[in-house]
């Protein structure tokens, strides 16, 4: 016995290695991405290529291999609590995914991925593809080397999907997209139809940046992010990191010209900020003090954006105070200011796209990566095919590649199989708010309060404090009493626009 | 033969990775001081712990003993280049200096010492003395055990000078500071006596912290301050980081009511800067890439921001400018502001002390630690031992401790020893000075005109480009020809005061 408690403490201090690992090279890649000296941004990379490549060692190690098989012996697994059980579990996981790739390989692939984000970052800025496309063939071509090693079952892109959504395939997708797709441009149909579409030509003004920060950190505090556990910064591309549950960072972009972008991001991030925030203290050291799942984490960013940020209740609190701050939408009604945010159209960028038509650019995207691992569509030929995509999809084509192919920051990084996330994020979120709205009868009043503390904690009693002690699966079965079903998002959008658009 | 290349090959990739974890731990601290959430504090003191210890294990390892013997043997060393017999030089030292230090022990140590310093500055904010205490003792008896592991040779102090300035001991820097403190209390008597005594009242003003901003991104401009290589942010005390040298960061703390005090200070880390941006790229994946003492890098901060910043040929320059951003010294002549800023008169802040009287701060700071090391003062006597120091010395005696004992930051993290590099400093930069000014024959009407690129270039020649692989005693006498002398000092302050004070 006393053998089996030391190679439990062994693992678990290997464990908590690896977490500290993970807090320096997420400050590093915050860093990257907030302001760190561009001639300093090679040797970083570096930086984060040695680190990385150390903690894929400890990751690796045959010494983990033997820990983990004693500590699956059915007897002593019986006898683990269960923060040990799930890490034992997890760690099986990646180890046996992980244990396949050559050190050297990963380091050279995750200096790779540093360098061709800031590369990335460039090329947007200048609306130059070319600079871009060898790295981002060279991400996809290591991609396809890793498939290679891990082995496919059914299509190459399952083994990357797996990463983001655990257990989700290319059929399931297949499945799901497709009635999603079809129900939702029915309904968009319905709305281009109606004569009653809102007008957001009042939007088009000038909204000086510094009262867009206050109005940023305000709302933030009312739903209840704690500012002694996290800061508010600026990014090209807004993100969310959580390094440790007291310190959880998000960052948000300001448009002089567009108050809608950073107060919705904000929003946005605040959400994944939020899940990150409250988990559990028990977890706090370990591997799984994280979301458990990207499209888990999703629905949290999701449900603050859209189902709660987007809300007539929502603006009936706060549009009095979005109104002090830009004086000059006094004339502007709470119910106009509702409706502009809530029109339907199709439009180039993913990240200011409405509920609706944000699946479809999702579709796009997930059709593209299918294209590129299953069908070998090159790096190079990604620009037509996007913009073929969302000629077909949404009716409208960019006109440059920072409107188009270069808008997402994901490829840059080597992460293809994210995508879908968003998708099954606002369809988790839907079912999740259909719950809430069922257990918390006062929810929609308690906005119109600006009291969202309940909803906070009713999600960090049933979702966040598990970080990934918990699947997707028994998440959502635990929470909602079943298994994903697509229908409530179909059905939380046609509710709503049927308000808005008089269907 | 190719035993010796692979041996080699082998050390320098592991002084490599050294320099890459000194490189992400630095990141932590920065991050620590300029606006990490508080609730994230202990768990990053526990990540920058877990990678010191790993970076320490790895500086400490058998194997590296046994590589630094190989390439020691004469034949061998005398075939490797300049930069790696300093590295096996200089390796060997530490080396031999960590490897006494148990790996926990250390690792415990500096878990401490981040918390201390997150402890430090919530005291110097709440003037809180009692609640930083044993913290404070804490680090001293560290320590004093790293003292009596390492060995005691003269005195046990001598043990922590040799880390900040190598070759330094208490019998020197007596003699040194012996000879100082005598000429510059005649200097002060002699100053304290003349009737033409500089005005200052007029700096009594509000000057608006956005324009103080602005104004010292436009020095640090005209210094050289590669700004694609750095950044400049805030922070309760100013300090410079060089994380590699294209990515250099200083902070500065602006205050409200005093225009002087970040724009001094600004320069003063813009000098460490300078010298940090401009290591040669041959020396910047090694551990050689930093300034060879602290003394020299404080030399550095030293010319920049007095014998540059606080010349009339600067002002004469720059006045115009500082009148532009703030229209409250339209009336006040660039005379009036030059002596202003070149007022003698002692004072409680070391940060903000005069050029002369500085030194009497570093000298009690010197005796205080002394007194801790070689005679055994606790931490709970520092408060009442420092205000007496301060009378004695000084005149004046602190109100606060926020004010005394606990306005630096050095002690909270550790840095014992570290005090006298500051005066070593004012020594080393006058006794450049002499030399620069016969190299430069058109110097001050180089500064006059604003072009201070030369003196950049100058030092960049003769002391930034070697980092640390020249030692401080080699750097002084290969730049100005001989050893360092206390007495270009006097002459310097002398010369300077006569004028001002018309003595």
């Amino acid at each position: 016995m006393k053998q089996i408690t030391e190679t439990l403490d062994s693992f678990l201090q290997l464990d908590r290695k690896l977490k500290y690992y993970e807090e320096a090279i997420g400050l590093m890649y915050w860093d990257l991405r907030t302001g760190a000296p561009k001639q300093g941004v090679d040797i970083r990379s570096e930086v984060i290529g040695e680190l990385s490549a150390e903690q894929f060692k400890l990751a690796t190690s045959a010494q983990l291999g033997e820990w983990l098989t004693t500590l699956e012996e059915q007897q002593i697994f019986a006898q683990l609590d269960e923060v040990s059980q799930t890490l034992v579990t997890e760690t099986r996981k990646a180890y046996d995914r992980n244990i396949l790739i050559p050190a050297p390989l990963y380091k050279e692939y995750v200096v790779l991925a540093s360098q061709s984000e800031a590369k990335w970052e460039e090329a947007k800025e200048n609306n130059d593809f070319a600079s871009f496309e060898p790295y981002l063939q060279k991400i996809i071509d290591y991609k396809n080397q890793f498939i290679d090693i891990w082995g496919v079952t059914t299509s190459r892109y399952d083994t990357l999907l797996d990463e983001y959504e655990p257990g989700m395939t290319v059929t399931e997708l297949d499945r799901i997209f497709g009635q999603l797709r079809g129900q939702l441009v029915d309904l968009l149909a319905r709305i281009q139809a109606s004569p009653h579409q809102p007008d957001r030509t009042f939007l088009q003004q000038s909204f000086p940046i510094a009262a867009q920060k206050q109005l940023s950190l305000q709302i933030l505090e009312q739903m209840g992010f704690n500012f002694q556990a996290g800061r508010l910064d600026e990014s090209v591309h807004p993100f969310a990191i959580g390094l440790n549950p007291g310190d959880v960072r998000i960052t948000t972009r300001y448009l002089e010209d567009d108050v809608t972008s950073a107060l919705f991001g904000t929003i946005h991030e605040g959400g994944h900020a939020l899940y990150e925030q409250n988990i559990a203290q028990r977890l706090a050291h370990t591997t799984l003090c994280t979301g458990t799942s990207m499209g888990i984490h999703e629905s949290q960013s999701r449900f603050w954006e859209n189902v709660i940020g987007r809300s007539r209740p929502f603006w009936n609190k706060n549009y009095s105070k979005l109104q002090s701050y830009f004086p000059n939408l006094q004339s502007i009604s709470v119910d106009q200011f509702y409706r502009a945010n809530n029109i339907v159209e199709p439009s180039l960028i993913r990240i200011e796209a409405d509920e609706l038509t944000y699946n479809l650019h999702i579709i796009i995207r997930y059709e593209l990566e299918k294209m590129i691992f299953n069908e070998g569509l090159q790096a190079k030929d990604l620009p037509a095919a996007w913009n073929e995509k969302y000629e077909q999809y949404l009716g409208i084509k960019p006109q440059t590649d920072s409107d188009g192919v270069l808008q997402d920051v994901h490829w840059s990084g080597g992460d293809f199989g994210y995508f879908p996330s968003y998708s099954l994020g606002n369809m988790y979120a839907a079912q999740f708010a259909h719950t809430m709205e069922q257990h918390i009868p006062a929810f929609w009043s308690l906005v119109a309060d600006g009291n969202l503390l309940p909803m906070k904690d009713w999600l960090t009693e049933r979702i966040y404090q598990y970080g990934k002690l918990k699947t997707p699966e028994q998440l959502i079965v635990d929470v909602t009493g079943k298994s994903l079903d697509p229908t409530h998002l179909v059905t939380y959008l046609t509710n709503k626009y049927s308000d808005i658009y008089q269907l």
